[in-house]
């Protein structure tokens, strides 16, 4: 397995799913086949659940660990190519990546969008220079446009809390003072897409994502009307895609709360974390029983494992 | 053991510090306890005794170690319960326990007090929310009010270095341009309260310290008078606890020079660092053969590896 | 084994070199000498593959490994002696030294110069207080005014990328925006002095390097004269020690470009990174087969783990 940077890269999600939850019955049952392996963790932007998960994950298969903050522990990074690289930043990500890549066995990287240049981002430019320039596998831990590695953990939680065959799934904006990224979004479609279930979406007007991630989803425009008969509600704001990185103005009710949760089939709510306490999802919601956030960054350990064991495993 | 805190969540100060100089003299002997367990660090705030201390006992025991520095690596923690999350901080108290306990099999933390409010920082806010929302051990590795780690080791290097069954300890303030925690000074008098030592305190007027952590202690304001016939000087520095957060004003002379350890009775001079020379301490004294700063700094690593082992073999 | 700091604490380049191009072909079959010793990294300014480098070389030899980033993760240091610190640094070098030393086995350490005051900068004081103040062998990670592991990594590839037995080497000075350190030059002279090469230096007039580092070295001011027949062309930037910390102005033409690199016997291309591409060196020269930067990125490791496997080897 040469990359995992979306669900396209893996063969089978019900299969993966079944092995992670294996591995998170048993998860030092394979700690011997990282030893003297390296992975290298890169980052571009903050990170907690990815980055201790992903330690943690390695330890339990005897890896050794690297972090780097790339912006403030090495050298300011050069993306563009043909620049007179004469101004603030110190090195090129070609040579970067190059010579990362030497001192490790399997690459994590990070790096999260402009959200100003949607089409620079949506190439996802970062992640796709490290590729082309890097001669060991590379895991996303989050690129401009998809996380592949929390949809994965997505997944398992689905799996492992539905009690229907085929439950129905909302992922639904919610509220947030600051432009995020659609990545947790996209992804989380795409790897539903993969998935036994039906999966809607509710979004205010404006705040589409992008066709390639949503076609044959259907999208509500009312919260409330998406909720009815739900199993599983996935609340996450992302900026706009249309009016690309603009903020949602004067929608303060879109937050989830116990009222809109009492419409639903007794669901579940989930969130990628972090999430902003009663801007996003009430306190009540979020400390009720529904509330499936803390396992889902637990299930963050087992569906890293699982990748970075196909990585090992099927060597390089 | 579920947490270390404070001096009251240990049984036996002195079985302790025997154990702790046991493990100093073999610190590798139980280099397997720690397998496959992990310590997960994490710093709302500055370190290097702690920091490096830590690691290295956990090594000692096998274990691997995850450090986050909570304030840059991570996201920016919110404290308070009930908020509307629509400013700066980004993830919960509760949020971010809960999920760091799941990649750790003991956490360590960090964290200072505001020195603005005085009744929050005495509820040791973060320790304690810590504490609530985590299913894995705790060590605090200096909390608002209190440093147990460093008082253990201080309590160790006091243990090794008396001459008199009963030494006579000196508290001292000392002067600093900063306004510091009384976390050290209150912590070391609550480990000195189960130790067999007389304990005295010297400070300026107004820096009396809170009446819990100094009650059937003598305080002198004359630094002198309390210099006489010592066999330990303890240097510290904190800032007012009755007018809370203020910083001493024309001290300079209460900075222990040679002249002063000249009154005690060929006192050690103590530390527990980083001490800014010429302001705390004269350069001469922290020169002399008298000071046990450094030792102190490497008994560190065996008061913490004495909790961790305690934590590893008890289970949780 | 006691420390690492410049050319003239190893025996013989040759020896070494042979022994390092022996570890590149099987860095794991010293894999257990390391095993409960600790590498204590302290960075005083960024770092990339000095920092990955050595992380892998020590765990290529089982060692534990401790990062410090000592302006951010600790305290600010205090350098200069008998000052009344009652300003910003917050704990003295000498201190910070002996504690930390307490608790690894081997210390690297990188700092930098001011470039401001050049007495101050060539007394390479940071790292001689270090080795003053610490009990422990100590690796420079790249000091004040030479990078011995660069230049130990740089003789590796050149040995390995030669084809004449004394090939002639033009270390060339080319453009920068910022003023850089004279180290990795400094240094690279020392080495190849030590090496069967003809060095030769080509710098712009007021950017001759000391004295002591250049003795019996042919130096061009004409860049096109010196890269005749040369086989291979390290470039590198440094501010002026004439003109102390001054960066060069209307320069730009010293920048390595494919018409420069025809003018020499085929001449390889070797660059320390980070480099600024189309600054220092144009993306042809950089992207071509003659470039070997990459190449000694990765001989970085394979020179730390020699020093390393000395210092554990031969004891402290």
């Amino acid at each position: 397995m040469k990359k995992f940077t979306s669900v396209t890269d893996i063969d089978n999600v019900e299969d993966w799913v079944r092995k992670a939850l294996e591995i998170k019955k048993n998860p030092l049952v394979n700690n011997k086949i990282g030893a003297n392996k390296t992975i290298g963790l890169l980052f571009f932007n903050p990170s907690l659940r990815t980055r201790m998960s992903t330690q943690k994950a390695a330890q339990n298969l005897g890896m050794n660990v690297m972090v780097m903050n790339l912006n403030t522990d090495g050298w300011k990074i050069e993306l563009e190519d043909g620049t007179v690289m004469n101004q603030g930043s110190q090195e090129h990500i070609k040579e970067a990546a190059a010579v990362i890549s030497q001192y490790c066995d399997v690459i994590g990287l990070r790096t999260f969008p402009s959200l100003k240049d949607r089409e620079k981002d949506y190439a996802d430019d970062v992640l796709n220079k490290f590729l082309s320039n890097i001669s060991v596998p590379l895991i996303s831990l989050e690129s401009a446009i998809l996380h592949p590695l929390q949809s994965f953990a997505d997944v398992i939680t689905i799996t492992e809390n539905k009690i229907l065959k085929r439950p129905k799934v909302v992922l639904t904006w919610a509220p947030h003072p600051k432009a995020l990224p659609q990545a947790v979004a996209n992804s989380f479609l795409e790897w539903m897409r993969k998935t036994e279930v039906e999966v809607v979406i509710a979004n205010p007007l404006g705040f589409n994502l992008a066709a390639e991630y949503t076609r044959n989803c259907k999208v509500y425009h009312k919260q409330e009307e998406a909720f009815e008969n739900a199993d599983f509600i996935y609340a996450k704001n992302w900026s706009s895609y249309d009016d690309y990185g603009a903020i949602g103005k004067n929608l303060d009710h879109w937050m989830v709360d116990e009222a809109k949760m009492s419409l639903t089939n007794n669901a579940k709510f989930m969130h990628c974390l972090p999430v902003r306490r009663n801007v996003v999802v009430s306190d009540a919601v979020l400390d009720s029983k529904a509330s499936l956030v803390i396992e889902q960054a637990n299930n963050r350990t087992y569906a890293v494992q699982m990748v970075l064991q196909k990585m090992l495993k099927n060597g390089q």
